[in-house]
């Protein structure tokens, strides 16, 4: 199915800056898993969808998560990613931003290609919601309760996009409101599912996480599930919130909660609550046309939390 | 009118991260001539578009307009715009990024509720042609003919949103082909004009033209129209192409080069084309419905070539 997707991305040489296209065939060669445009291309195909509307649904929405990642390795100043040199390892502020920029536009025009002003729409909105989610992250703006946080954040970052993908296929089929409701649902709670699991893959991966220190996010004073079940669960430790959040926690104390983390059992649980989201996921498509798309999504919403890499 | 497009474009607080709400209430309000908008409008009255659609079309406009200048401003270093701060004065590289990420997501949202594909088309399009022109013009790709490249820019840089400004406009209203072919041409025409007297300004203009040294273009070795004409006219400076490409021009070489252009008649023999643009823009109305916009759309065809800031 992904050659489709991956050509659909692609850009027609001859039209374009010859360093852009060079550029984007750079993104789009170093693969990654490609789960967001499966996702879309099963649901579609299990509701029925026109498949060439749904390759190019499928096409939007991996652009947009290509343009988002171009930003981000950016500003965080990342080197690698998937053990590729990044963009702006080789390139100017000016090149990678503009790079970015019309990464987005092409997926705008791939979501106004789908020819549903609904998915337009949402996409719009998703896009919003990334970014905004992106600007929190970067303003570390407090906002009460760190587990919301958590939560609010996995979903601006990944769970919102998984939704546009689930959400978008049904919509291409012009379901009905309460169909198009459940495959959010499935949509939200796989994404949540899978950002979980990277999150705890970030303490408890191994040396394939290429381009990674061990607990990078918390490195970055970012508390992620493994740490929040590691505090919720030690309270005398939860003195460290504070620390954490304004980074003043000293490289040893660092490497310290790193162990106690990775010792405690605050990975299991952090992977039972991910289980828990992975199989909520899968209630939702009971009912659903019994398709192979539908096993295949039974399937991903299991391999999304047992996933190594 | 630009009250109600400015009531369009701003966020309502609460939804948003506020320092996100600050920046582009900070954008909104360093103003602007709002030009396209106005531009919009005025099409959509002629033609007969719905206004609430056409008000949303011009704020998608100026939204992308803004989202451009503010990564612009970044990639440049520039300080000042308009006279105010530029975001990237005030705050990161990352900070930046992501809020004029956020506002070209804002744009295609409001492009998504004009509630036409074919405007949301055309709006994604347009969005790459601008990124395309940004980046030929940041990697200085020798394209050939120097004129042709001239225009190819302007046309990238300015041309093709008045385009969409006008094009949008009679595609609210399902205009025939032939009805959206004469308003293209006329978007392009005027935008044209806009663009050469921008150019014309920056070698001509006055202390008014706050936050630019004189001729910034040329200092920073590109060639726009009044530099274009002066070479044209004087065959033995043609050498200094190759020296202002690479960027080798001494400084004492740059100043005499943009002293002689201003008191040459480079200056109105540019004014002149741009007058051309302007022209052919006017005759494009003849035929058109005889209102009150249209008389204001020729007003503008012939200000956009008088004007002094």
């Amino acid at each position: 199915m992904m050659p489709e997707v991956d050509a659909r991305m692609r850009l027609s040489p001859g039209h374009h800056n010859e360093n852009l296209y060079a550029a984007i065939e750079h993104l789009l060669s170093s693969g990654g898993k490609r789960v967001r445009p499966t996702v879309t291309l099963l649901t579609a195909g299990m509701l029925g969808a026109d498949h060439d509307r749904a390759v190019t649904l499928a096409a939007a929405i991996e652009m947009l998560h290509t343009a988002s990642l171009v930003h981000d390795d950016l500003i965080d100043g990342a080197l690698l990613r998937r053990g590729i040199p990044t963009l702006n390892a080789q390139w100017t502020t000016g090149a990678t931003v503009l790079t970015g920029d019309y990464v987005f536009a092409r997926a705008a025009h791939l979501a106004s290609q789908t020819g549903s002003l609904a998915v337009m729409d949402l996409f719009a909105r998703t896009l919003m919601t990334i970014v905004n989610g992106e600007i929190n992250q970067l303003f570390r703006t407090p906002r009460g309760d760190i587990r919301q946080d958590y939560f609010e954040r996995i979903y601006a970052k990944t769970a919102s996009l998984f939704e546009l993908a689930t959400t978008g296929a049904a919509l291409l089929c012009d379901s009905e409101p309460d169909l198009v409701e459940k495959m959010r649902a499935f949509g939200y709670n796989i994404g949540v599912a899978f950002q979980i699991v990277d999150d705890v893959l970030d303490f408890a991966g191994d040396q394939r996480r290429v381009g990674k220190p061990l607990a990078s996010d918390l490195r970055q004073g970012l508390i992620t599930l493994p740490t929040l079940c590691y505090l919720e669960s030690t309270p005398n430790e939860r003195e460290l919130y504070g620390l954490l959040d304004e980074q003043r926690l000293e490289e040893a104390d660092l490497g310290r909660l790193i162990e106690a983390i990775r010792s405690s059992d605050a990975i299991d649980r952090a992977l039972e609550e991910a289980e828990g989201f992975a199989v909520m996921g899968e209630e939702l498509l009971s009912g659903m046309p019994a398709t192979p798309q539908k096993a295949a999504l039974a399937d991903l919403a299991r391999y999304v939390v047992r996933r190594t890499l």
